[in-house]
């Protein structure tokens, strides 16, 4: 029988797991809560538990693997296979993950950061069609991204895909990464309702979005981007702001890389074509000629699966 | 004895040979001038017979040769070893240079586009020490560029590297490309010239490229370096301006692919430590903090030997 391969998917709340054939179907998934408590000293321990406690109930063993590969938040050493500065998990110090999850469940194991394997997913089972060449971008709390080219991911000196920090405007919001101007600070989940607090101060028409954000009502991007799609004017140009920057983003990913696809996925993008077909109109704006005709932007079409497959991925390298 | 690579630079005025060995040292150049009579139509057997001419010279043989490999302007098919719209060469018709070439010389051969093949030369015996991952921008009549990743080039869907034309500013300048605010509009060395005049008309302090200017002197991008050296207030602006599209472009590349060495070359680049160094201070504000720690930009060493150099290293993987 064909082996097969467990991803596995750390998050601040949840640990995702699945265990996949090696086309990427998956068999079983499961998850757990992630416990932060004693800074985070149990989180490698609960990985292990529940992969060989799933293991028994499914009465299959190590042999069967070919590995388990992991996404973490954090600084992520792929060599090492050890964690650092993962704030989330409460994980200050170094995390020897390989070392343990190795030994206490006698499987193979890789690991890398979380949107690197989100990338991975998105590429391979999602909508990069399983393309050589593909870039991802997630839009959530913040703004990350993976990037796929000749087959394999970017890590460069280690720092890659640090997609949310590409400056769009040079004189922009200022970045907790300490920068001004990055993606991040408009286009991520925070930075849409920023862009609309400082577009409304100088808006004077008539909005819904205008009033809520007057009443000191709480606003997130989904309601303004929901306001958007039933034509508040001020939530249109908020939205269109903030899709400027993102085809700028696009364009220059594509111009540098010229991907097949670039992926937009992340808890932003749910907004689904009305997101993407704004970005599509100023990414044509910004592309080269031939980069407009040969990138395509896409939605992610995984979801919260995305990370379990990519990371899963992983392991077949082994 | 080791067998030897041959490297071909074509370009619209000259075309460069070398013959190297694996290690990459030259043993032998030379270089013919480049005929464009006849749709270019003599370029190609003037290839071939400067080839065997030498090897004949030599008194070597095509056995003694693991290939050829060339940079080409155009649209390289490098799967095909197809050449086209190559309009410097007067080449609009699809060029079979492979075929013709192994057919004539009976040595494998295989070719890139010239600024990939000199992004190659940099990384394996220039700036780019050798590394996996290498960016490089050719700062020359346009601006172009080629990125080494994990030790491959990466050429996407068939245009990346077209650094020349990552947006900068979102209202800039209208690009030969059709789009506005290329980077190519301000770094080349047109760009510079052009940044000199729209400056000038709105300075009215006392400076010496504003005298030239409004003299009708014929002003080059060497011109407003010299001057900004000699502390010309009007030319150092430009030349702030120039570095701080320059530091935006190479903090992106390095926010996104973080490569060890971010390789500055072409004509424009021989204004030297003075321009590296005012690039780095706006790529400094630009770049994530770990990318600006670790990704380093250097100015290009290899001069015109990149593309020879570079165009043999292509023949080591046949």
């Amino acid at each position: 029988m064909d082996k097969k391969i467990i991803g596995v998917d750390l998050g601040g709340t949840t640990i995702k797991f699945a265990i996949l054939t090696k086309e990427g179907d998956i068999q079983q998934k499961w998850s757990i809560e992630t416990n932060i408590l004693d800074d985070g000293a149990h989180i490698v321990p609960d990985i292990v538990n529940s992969i060989n406690h799933h293991l028994k109930l499914y009465q299959m063993k190590p042999e069967q693997f070919i590995g388990i590969g992991m996404g973490s938040p954090g600084t992520v050493d792929i060599k090492r296979g050890t964690v650092t500065g993962a704030y989330n998990l409460n994980w200050k110090s170094v995390q020897e993950v390989k070392k343990i999850v190795e030994h206490d469940t006698q499987i193979n194991f890789t690991i890398d950061n979380d949107a690197n394997v989100a990338a991975l997913g998105e590429r391979w089972k999602g909508a990069g069609e399983n393309d050589a060449d593909v870039a991802f971008i997630t839009l959530g709390t913040g703004v990350g991204g993976g990037i796929v080219s000749n087959g394999s991911l970017v890590h460069g000196v280690g720092a890659a895909g640090e997609v949310g920090h590409m400056n769009v405007e040079p004189n922009g919001y200022l970045c907790t990464c300490g920068n001004h101007g990055c993606l991040e600070t408009y286009a991520s989940a925070t930075g849409v309702v920023r862009v609309a607090r400082d577009m409304a101060e100088e808006f004077s028409g008539d909005s819904q979005l205008k009033k809520q954000l007057d009443d000191g009502q709480e606003i997130t991007a989904k309601i303004v981007f929901d306001l958007a799609k039933q034509n508040d004017i001020l939530a249109k140009m908020v939205i269109d702001r903030v899709c400027h920057y993102l085809g700028v983003a696009c364009a220059n990913i594509g111009n540098l890389l010229n991907p097949s696809f670039v992926v937009i996925g992340g808890g932003v993008s749910a907004a689904g074509t009305f997101l993407l077909n704004n970005v599509e109109e100023h990414f044509a704006k910004y592309a080269f000629p031939s980069v407009r005709k040969t990138t395509h932007l896409r939605l992610a079409q995984l979801g919260n699966e995305a990370g379990v497959v990519g990371a899963a991925s992983l392991a077949l390298s082994l």
